[in-house]
């Protein structure tokens, strides 16, 4: 997600590259210390300093913890959370084309034609700024789905006459079955359970799955299938051969799929997928679609959605980036702020326009989330003069929403549901950006204002959320940004709260609670990941408030700190993927030890005492931080 | 290939360009007119001015004929001929994994113990820098093959007695028999045929084929089977379920499959599964190879194999760079050029040195190409500083390379198959980066010996090539490298042969063109193409020599020099994929004309006579240029 950009390079160079001499990027903990395994000392150099120091009033150390926050908040709120996959742990899985081929076919065998028409209607009605914007026409998807059905009839004639090894479609065949079936696996996401009960009969299902078929339909039985759906898709896509056949259809499925948890739950995948569709889309020039005056009207539509999905790509590609998927486009659009002395300029630009389209505002809003995040790693803080260009854009971007939605309500007395989507959409970005530069603001500045401010923003989300479900679109919630957004509010009130006493935040913290406890399954186990951080952020408050950093432990930093910066370091290593090319170990007679690990630890032990170590190390037997990182 | 690099810009944009007011890349044609399908008036500005003057002594178009060749080159002979491919065909081809399965299962229960032995010892003993540098101990493949047919043995017995559809290998198991099968696809790819027929009985291969089984051994044969192969490898490293578990296996297979036509042929897939081994290399931090005194032994072996994977990676993402492969890595390993100022500074800097290892040796070597290729699309000329640099370079090269050949002339009487295949790919990449550099002092400087040096380096290649033969190690001559270098040495001939007189080169095309049809027929259908190419360029010779552009023909160019740009013009064209997205067509009920070339037409109706249109439209209808572009 963060992307270690080239400017604004800070002025020290960390203790561990000033000793050897070599270039340091700065960052927190600084790429060579991730490197070399040094990251511990990396990053103690930054929140230690301060830290040690600040020995007793709240207001001194206060600065240096949350200075500590924004490195954590990267590393573990979104790289160890979102990020992170143990794939030593897959690759001893079985895996098979032949099983996957069958438990394919059995579910699109499992879905009948009318049931077909339910769910694409469900999405064109409901889910429409999920992926109108990739397609050119959405009529389209229903023409292709009768053809879908007539290739299926001729199909399942001519099975078991013919040989079944005889190929019978082509590559474009397999990727509209793809888009379509990612349409499917769209809408079983999104659909209300009640509705999935109306339109599928449990039993062959259940019994396909071997569960007791008295059972009725639940948020978790749809978890299951729409994992099985997804399956089906990019089962489909492997059969059209895509390394063989470049086709835009490819990114629209990926986009499509984009919108469910694909990305959160099967990192690796997804990152894969997400390349090939930046190969194809390079392959295509679809980042060239800029309109020419003499562009014949044919091309005209297929530049605008050229646009659109190359928007939509870049969000994408920016939220997935990180130690494990370090190609990107994103970068490609330059930040926002670098035009925005140029609107300011210019005479007639009227703030009030409309913006051309959901997915180039969406981009613009997230391009300012990216100039925020993008000090999260970074041991210097940003200029003001920043925050108040982003300021000043978000502000214009409210204005603009408004516009938005007035003209609808004129026309028709209820906005449809894919309209209200938009909005929402829209809103908890915005919402949620402005609170990203309030937090920013506090830990740079210190601005007094900025703690309330970036709480009222919070209040903005959980109301919207809140809204969502009394105005019957409990759906909405279902979308990732929701649990991605929440998870760095929460997190961050649940840090403040370890060491800040405060009725207000402490009644935030218990809302976002009740509100994390409630948010929609189908999100998947990440939720339960976040849980179980969020408890271990509170635990840590335990923790502060019983160790006394005094006496025995004088000159030394707080267990708790030790704890945070020991996160850090765990999630780093676990991204420091180096040593795996393994083959020849054997030859050596040694051990897949952590190298050079051993003279960190002995470092440890000249400064820390017994009682130190006992009461770090418990804490973490009891709250393994890694529990986040397995599959 | 070429990258559009952003340093050295030249000071006039194209009359395009400049007149819509817009920033004019330089590059002939310039991106801005290959996206908006104007080529053709750019390529006309650089090369029509000079060309239209130049109305009768050879020494006044000279200049301007080769600079059109140097677009040409890279154009026609890099783009056209080896990295364009219509992908409208491809994507109408039936595809079936069930049936890549069966021919998977097929040919692997054809592959008995012995052989496959065989094969791997053929590898090992022969191929050697093909592959060993990516492969942290050669001794693993044999006890990996071992597992191999104990795997084998053990389906087998299993195989029909349960469901079949149950999954029994994990990820990692399928890459092993990826990797083993990518060693065989090699050794059976370069195997003399003669060795094959002593190992692999005909019978089963002929039935299977449903080919006569009377024939003996051939070539063809072997091409084919060869192809089989390498589609029994692509298999298996679809099952690994590559996406889902990144692994290093994959990064091997495809840069042992590297040495093979793979690259040559199957562009876009190779494309695919390099964009792929991009993203593994950079999770697994392949790029990071710096050594450090503390690593311990076995991370220093790791790191050691990780820089051989990392420069034979940028070897083979530089040349497979294009229009259709725009995501690179090779750009993150800066010229030698700015390395060679420090090189020179050093007191003690030793040029005999032995360079550490083949595989940086041959990029550092590639790096140079880099250097020079670049100007092959830009509209100015490069400064001749940079040429003395490269050249002082490929001296230093030149001198290691002895040095390196001569202390196993000592210890052995004979040196290996393998160190007589590491230094014949070492020469010939010198040889031909030098003729490279002759061709563009020639070409830029008019320097006085460079068309005779440009011979003396083309002689050199043409006496390495003979030399294998002669000594027995034909096989080298299969090299890919082999193709792309002779392809650009005998088409510049060709071309410089249409108008220039000269019985030195006419003797030297001779040798080539010899030379050329004598090459392995496993090199595959791009030899043909490139015969075509040939074959075509002649017959602009004759074309030449015919067409007196004086009389009815004033005011205009030559029909040659006509043909020569629609030519480049048709491969641009076809890089051009940005209609693709043609899904409302039919909305619009307009055929996909191709957009913005009629006014192109029109212009040219103004300016060209009916008789000019004829020569050109003769010739283009009986040799046309899309032959080589199509599958």
């Amino acid at each position: 997600m963060l992307q270690r950009s080239n400017h604004n390079r800070s002025k020290r160079a960390c203790p561990v590259c000033a000793r050897r001499k070599v270039k340091c990027d700065r960052l927190v903990p600084c790429s060579n210390c991730v490197k070399r395994g040094q990251e511990s000392e990396c990053i103690k150099f930054v929140t230690n300093k301060s830290a040690a120091i600040a020995a007793n009033s709240e207001s001194e150390y206060l600065p240096s913890l949350l200075q500590l926050w924004q490195s954590y908040e990267y590393w573990v709120m979104e790289i160890g959370l979102f990020k992170t996959k143990d794939i030593t742990e897959g690759s001893r899985k079985k895996v098979s084309i032949i099983e996957n081929l069958s438990e394919c076919t059995f579910w699109q065998d499992c879905l009948n034609t009318e049931q077909s028409y339910s769910l694409l209607n469900f999405s064109v009605e409901n889910l429409g700024p999920l992926f109108f914007g990739c397609i050119v026409d959405i009529n389209e998807l229903f023409t292709q789905l009768e053809r879908y059905w007539r290739r299926r009839d001729k199909e399942s004639r001519t099975r078991n006459t013919f040989n079944d090894t005889v190929a019978k479609f082509d590559s474009d065949d397999y990727l509209w079955d793809a888009l379509l079936w990612s349409v499917f696996t769209l809408s079983f996401y999104y659909m209300p359970v009640n509705e999935i009960s109306k339109i599928f009969p449990l039993e062959p299902i259940c019994e396909h799955l071997n569960i007791d078929v008295k059972q009725e339909w639940t948020e978790s039985l749809q978890l299951l299938i729409y994992e099985r759906y997804l399956k089906v898709t990019t089962t489909l896509l492997m059969q059209s051969d895509f390394m063989n056949n470049p086709n835009i259809k490819f990114i629209q499925v990926y986009l499509i799929l984009s919108n469910t948890t694909l990305q959160i739950n099967n990192n690796t995948l997804s990152d894969s997928l997400l390349l090939q569709c930046i190969q194809v889309a390079k392959f295509f020039n679809i980042d060239f679609h800029k309109q020419y005056a003499e562009d014949d009207p044919f091309l005209g539509i297929s530049k605008e959605t050229f646009g659109k999905i190359w928007f939509k790509l870049c969000i994408i590609d920016y939220y997935q980036s990180g130690p494990a998927k370090k190609i990107y486009i994103n970068n490609e659009i330059p930040s926002l702020l670098q035009h925005a002395a140029f609107y300011q300029d210019m005479p007639n630009f009227n703030i009030y326009k409309k913006e051309d389209n959901f997915e180039s505002f969406c981009w613009k809003i997230v391009s300012l989330e990216r100039d925020l995040d993008q000090y999260l790693v970074k041991s210097f803080k940003p200029q003001i003069k920043t925050f108040d260009a982003i300021k000043r854009e978000l502000e214009i971007f409210n204005k603009k929403l408004d516009f938005n939605k007035k003209p609808k309500k004129k026309s028709n007395e209820i906005s449809s549901i894919n309209t209200q989507f938009e909005n929402f959409l829209l809103l908890f970005l915005l919402n949620l950006v402005s609170w990203k530069l309030q937090k920013m603001c506090l830990i740079h500045f210190e601005t007094a204002d900025s703690l309330s401010l970036s709480m009222h923003y919070s209040q903005n989300i959980i109301q919207l959320l809140i809204k969502n479900v009394s105005d019957g679109n409990y759906i909405f919630n279902k979308h990732p940004w929701v649990l991605k957004g929440l998870s760095r509010i929460i997190s961050f009130y649940s840090y403040y709260n370890i060491f800040v006493e405060s009725p207000e935040i402490e009644q935030l913290y218990e809302t976002l609670s009740d509100l994390l406890s409630v948010l929609p399954l189908l999100l998947g186990k990440k939720v339960n990941n976040l849980k179980f951080l969020i408890v271990r952020l509170n635990k840590l408050g335990v923790l502060w408030e019983k160790v006394n950093v005094v006496g025995s432990l004088t000159g030394s930093i707080h267990p708790v700190f030790k704890i945070l910066q020991n996160d850090i370091k765990a999630i780093t290593r676990a991204n420091r993927k180096v040593s795996v090319m393994t083959n020849a170990m054997h030859l050596l007679g040694r051990n897949d030890a952590e190298e050079g690990s051993g003279e960190d630890e002995e470092l440890m032990l000249q400064t820390e005492s017994e009682e130190f170590r006992l009461i770090v190390s418990q804490f973490e037997a009891e709250h393994d931080i890694s529990e986040i990182i397995s599959i």
